[in-house]
């Protein structure tokens, strides 16, 4: 496949985004009209730059309010069009993409654009330039692909094809099917999008919430699936308008893009494989058409965490927590200064390597994989940068990557009994280190930054097969809280990635970034008994949120009574009952512990405020 | 008329909020549920708290899905409400918000509907309770603030009134003039809020978008003129989730809010002057309607910029650009480190006060005024801060205000002529300074922070009378600009406010907040020569600019090359034609040169992108 971006995705001028582009590794760019014409680059500076590059230009854009328009302005646009044709010449372009009419469009009348359309497609063909039309979403006459198709029929020019933009076709429900019955010869060019379901109006939607493929809701798989069953050989090229992305780092946003380009590849062979007529994939499938699609080594969704490690330069705070939690300590590695804390098969590692100053913070994740060394080729394909750990000849190597907000990641191999070989490394040399309580890690909670937030969603979607959840908000007081649940179909592994409101991580407010684990145990009363046997300080829960529960929930008084003599929160659904408490934080981490029953498949949404209420208050309070 | 707000507009914890809106001078609030149950106040503790902070507790809010339901939810429903009502008592608060139902109605059956809000009516009666029933916008089958009062007449009973809120009435196009038809006494509680027309779904616009009146594009006036026909006296309370007040200064936050119920006081007295049968204003209008309205000193729009004022550590790079502008030098003040500079009736004061190591920045507006002393009572009321200016016995005394942004805005005694009398406590004592050529101040263009662009809209409108226009939103190399306009119906008065993407903000690049004074001559091209005869460094336009302007608008090629020569931007629209030109920056602050052709009365938006482009890449540049 060969990959494009357009230039107006990313932030910067023109020759800083080439450059990223270049580093990103895309075969081709789309030169954004505004971008050339804000820069001091001549059009043969471009020209040698993309050439020293190794990039493409593939695509000018856009050249809009053409057809459909009285004589007078017909004739303006055509003396408008041959400028553009001769600055593509100076630029050694060959493809300008022409958007159907917004705004200049008089007259509908399909016979009239054919001619018009014929007579810029004559022109373009005078100069060796190919157009390629696009129906916009909100086009005024033109608005669906198959109606834009239809006109390129009409006009029947070798210069003249269409555009296939996976936005203005997914974002008005058009079906794709009928992709697949295009005359690939006529598909000049496609532009892939992916977007957040919305329900505002289709321009503001397609100007500031596009983002790349795998961080949306449309079914890009299946899209780029018809293209491909069409014949279509060409540019795959992304064409996403988003407030963030224009304001982030250009080369890290480069990264991102052809990560999704990447994974879409995977994603759209995988799509043609299940829905081919005569079951065939791999080798076959590629033999049956012709653009050519990279696999990506496969793996399964991880099976569990493996460990959580936290690391601070004055560990003594972490270590009371775990411990009074209930975690027992199973000795220190034998050549690193880390430590190793379980709980049943909940492990913890406490790493004192961190730097002076360092506050407790969550430093590492890891996940058991059927291969460590497969899933780690895979997640190197899409681009994750990798994170390597000193190890003595006889210890377990780890595979690790960096998360977009900079967590490692750790690909390990996991074991039918959820145990993990590395413990051995540790103490006495503990087969099978165990404490008196049964847990496991339920889930880990990560603050983003709200720059890299989209771009998390992707990474571990692709690199570590978690499945995005439908997001929820959350008040506190400092602002909302975008929640957005990432985990595997069977739970066994729970990511939740919030977003902090923007003030937050502009504040100078100490510790505003709280992330933490949660921990599942079988009997959440007996643990926050021993809990508070121990000493543990929890979360101070108000009196208030006990009344309002027994008013939401009819509870029996004596459970009430416990759950307010624990500090303990409840939720409860169809599907089960949830009851959880919270530590104190140190650093900008906290331990959670919480219980399942029956079906419970979430996270206490409706205790969140409190908790953000509690710890604000706790950090602001003289 | 009682002023209150929701809680939920602010951010921090309950009791923040509450001592902010006792600083801002609110009569009373509402206590939105979850601030209450997340608070580690007890009821009693809040109600002693409100006393003491003299603030009325008018509403508890929100009591969700309570009508239509089956028999079984019935009864939980109302032991629900009964625990509430509990609550309320032991809070000394008779009102409660129930909203239509948004879920768990099951029976759409307004006889139902009616025996369940009797059965509820009747169970607060018992209680002391007012149960004031609101149509959501989108509730699943009341959503019409008429039908939820037929409801409330079939119930009859004076435990049950209505509530009506802005937000759900006018973003349904609900029609607001049956308001005056409902009987005053079954208006239990009025809610306002404001926010820009956005066409998205219902639920997500009022959660993230409301805005306090005055700063959207609702008819609130109008609205409210309704209600106060209607006879209606009870608080009219700002009920506004927006997602950045959620996250910004409390007491700030509150201070904006109260102006906007100020200044809608005064607009609803204008608007029913405006709109009354009998022609009848002041004491007559007063005397008709039974709502005290309170009313400001009156102001007309400004007539015209009286001076700008820059500022810095170092003046020597402020007074070279104006002096290769063509500004005149006419002294010093006689007793402060200021000096004056201008070119026709544009006056430029330099302020060498500044702290050491101030950059060059724009640090005050005069705006001629009819009367500073009754303008400055105004901005006063509507709780502009104070900004004074140490003035000898014979000076002119200055009328200060600060802006959101912290300008310095001064309210100035205008004249027929446009001269300013203060200009002779400068040099020899000029009665009218001058220089060769013809000036005015154009426009001044502000950036925003981002917490405070909506605040500075209102602070604009409310105190200066300026209106605002419609936004744009620019596209820059760091990302999109929102630019808004307020300005004079004359366009004598124009202030562009800039809000910059947020990275902007986050940035440590120097002189990213960059804002401009442009200054209108009649012959642009003449200025510009002598501009740089006198060796001024004007922004450098790329040569790409000026081709596609010539594909664009079929320039005389003569001209064309004048407006490459010269480093001029071009516009041409309907009305007229623009031209413009840039200086360099120094500190955050540079300056333009326009001239309007015919009756253009835009800013050149379209070469916006060019400018920031460029302004980018200089700073950029290695």
């Amino acid at each position: 496949m060969r990959t494009g971006i357009a230039t107006v995705c990313l932030s910067g001028t023109l020759k800083e985004k080439m450059q990223a582009c270049a580093i990103a590794g895309f075969d081709g760019i789309e030169i954004f009209e505004q971008d050339l014409v804000t820069s001091p680059l001549s059009p043969e500076d471009v020209r040698k730059m993309a050439a020293d590059l190794g990039l493409g230009l593939d695509l000018y854009q856009p050249f809009r309010d053409f057809d459909g328009v009285t004589p007078d302005l017909l004739k303006a646009n055509l003396r408008r069009a041959e400028a553009k044709f001769g600055l593509m010449s100076r630029l050694g372009m060959d493809t300008i993409l022409v958007c159907s009419n917004v705004a200049t469009a008089t007259i509908d009348d399909d016979g009239l654009r054919a001619s018009q359309l014929a007579q810029l497609a004559g022109l373009a063909g005078d100069h060796g330039i190919k157009v390629a039309y696009e129906a916009l979403a909100w086009g005024k006459h033109v608005n669906d692909y198959e109606h834009a198709y239809r006109l390129v029929e009409m006009v029947d020019h070798p210069n003249l094809g269409t555009c296939l933009d996976s936005f203005h076709i997914l974002s008005r429900d058009w079906d794709t099917a009928p992709i697949e019955q295009i005359n690939a010869d006529k598909i000049f060019f496609v532009q892939v999008a992916d977007a957040p379901k919305l329900s505002m109006d289709v321009l503001s939607w397609s100007r500031h919430y596009r983002v790349f493929p795998g961080e949306g809701q449309f079914e890009l798989a299946k899209f780029m699936g018809h293209v491909v069953r069409a014949g279509y050989t060409g540019p795959v090229s992304l064409e996403v308008f988003n407030d963030v992305f224009r304001q982030s780092d250009v080369e890290r946003t480069a990264v991102d893009a052809m990560r999704s380009l990447i994974w879409l590849e995977e994603q759209s062979a995988k799509w043609l494989a299940a829905t081919d007529a005569e079951g065939a994939g791999g080798a076959a499938l590629r033999r049956r058409y012709p653009m050519e699609l990279a696999t990506l080594p496969k793996v399964n969704e991880p099976a569990g965490f493996n460990f959580a490690e936290v690391k601070a330069d004055d560990t003594a705070q972490l270590e009371k927590l775990l411990g009074q939690l209930g975690f027992a300590f199973q000795g220190r590695h034998r050549t690193k200064d880390v430590q190793l804390w379980t709980m049943g098969q909940a492990r913890v590692i406490i790493n004192e390597q961190a730097a002076l100053h360092t506050e407790p913070a969550i430093a590492a994740l890891g996940f058991d994989v059927d291969s460590p060394v497969i899933a780690s080729a895979r997640a190197q394909q899409l681009k994750a940068p990798v994170v390597a750990r000193k190890v003595q000849a006889d210890e377990e190597v780890f595979q690790g990557i960096a998360a977009p907000d900079s967590t490692e990641i750790f690909l390990c191999q996991g074991s039918p009994d959820g145990t993990a070989a590395w413990t051995r490394e540790f103490g006495e040399g503990l087969e099978h280190p165990s404490s008196g309580a049964s847990a496991v890690i339920d889930h880990v909670n990560l603050a983003q930054p709200w720059q890299h937030f989209d771009e998390a969603v992707l990474f571990y979607t692709s690199a570590l097969a978690l499945e995005p959840q439908p997001f929820a908000e959350v008040p506190s007081p400092s602002g909302l809280v975008r929640s957005q649940v990432m985990q595997t179909s069977d739970g066994a592994v729970r990511l939740v990635l919030n977003l902090a409101p923007v003030q937050q991580a502009q504040s100078e407010v100490r510790q505003t970034y709280q992330e933490h684990i949660a921990f599942a145990v079988e009997d959440l009363v007996a643990t926050a008994r021993e809990a508070r046997r121990r000493g543990l300080e929890f979360l101070q829960i108000p009196a208030n949120y006990y009344e309002d529960l027994d008013a939401r929930f009819d509870l029996e008084p004596g459970f009430l009574a416990t759950l307010r003599e624990l500090n303990l929160l409840y939720d409860r659904d169809a599907d089960g009952e949830f009851l959880h408490f919270y530590t104190a934080t140190v650093g900008s981490v906290f331990f959670e512990m919480v219980e399942r029953r029956g079906n419970y498949d979430g996270y206490g949404a409706p205790n969140a405020p409190v908790r953000h209420a509690v710890q604000y208050d706790s950090l602001h309070r003289p």
